[in-house]
């Protein structure tokens, strides 16, 4: 079966209590543009994240506000700041990484908020028992980069674009770029 | 089969030639450490890459000088430098991209240089008799982030200490590094 990727480069979910220390009282997240999964968009802010080793400038809130903070990176990106990462999917922050956040008019040190996203398919709970699947599938990447991405993990909301998101990292190892097709081939 | 991965960041083999005109009349490259295959090595020289839309610093030479120069990068590498390298055994440079090599005494732009090298296990002729092998295998990488890398090239020398060669856009999306083991599980 085909499904489309996105490649999601690092980015930051924020609650509305930390996005107004960082960008002043009362700030609401613009939408630049909706991303693919229902109801959610690239903000016009961005964020400065920053450890004791390195910065990385211009990283982007995604929106609308959520219950957490969580700030996504590739394992490249986690070379630049010093820091090591666990592989998580979305809200799994226990044991995460620390890291600060600057905005214009704050700043925050959060002892666990950074993961590396782990590879995952959005799927409602009728797609995942339409096709038998259970919590991973794997992947096939054509291409003389090709190759078999293992633990695609299968992420169930009541309201989802059937789509494969990954990082930068898997997107240029595989040398693949957004919206291109793979296909799933276990579960 | 078990086989070390060695990870290549990005570097540079030049010619005798390309590097008296980067470094002036007679200079010859120091050897910083050697790498494991026979006579080759990290040397103490950088260079650095400019395109017209980007410049990537500090990329080192490996020794001894060849009959070509070949500059190797990632595609992470490549989308800083705004330029399409193809994926290729090294030495194959017939419409790889264009690169201005740049350093202390000199400049050179060359119309063919700049690859992305495919995965690759050096082995010899032996070796590949032994095992049975033809052009390329299949390895399988372990862990959260794993999978498997299909058209890993046998590049085969007389000379050869048996080790897959990845670069760091592999490593990093794996989430391997050097001198990790991994599984060669197909032929």
């Amino acid at each position: 079966m085909k499904i489309t990727v996105g490649v999601s480069n690092r980015h930051v979910h924020l609650t509305q209590q930390h996005l107004e220390i960082l960008f002043g009282k009362d700030y609401q997240l613009e939408e630049l543009k909706p991303i693919h999964q229902p109801g959610q968009y690239a903000s016009k802010s961005f964020v400065t994240l920053e450890t004791e080793k390195g910065i990385l400038e211009n990283v982007r809130i995604l929106g609308p506000v959520r219950e957490y903070t969580q700030v996504e990176i590739s394992k490249t990106d986690s070379y630049r700041l010093g820091i090591a990462p666990p592989i998580r999917t979305s809200g799994d922050l226990k044991g995460s990484a620390p890291i600060t956040l600057i905005g214009p008019c704050g700043k925050i040190f959060l002892k666990e908020a950074c993961i590396i996203a782990n590879r995952h398919i959005h799927v409602t709970k009728e797609e995942k028992q339409k096709y038998g699947w259970k919590e991973e599938v794997s992947v096939l990447i054509e291409g003389k980069k090709g190759g078999i991405m293992h633990h695609v993990y299968l992420k169930e909301s009541e309201k989802s674009y059937f789509e494969m998101h990954i990082d930068t990292d898997d997107a240029n190892a595989f040398c693949i770029e957004n919206e291109e097709e793979v296909t799933i081939i276990d579960c």
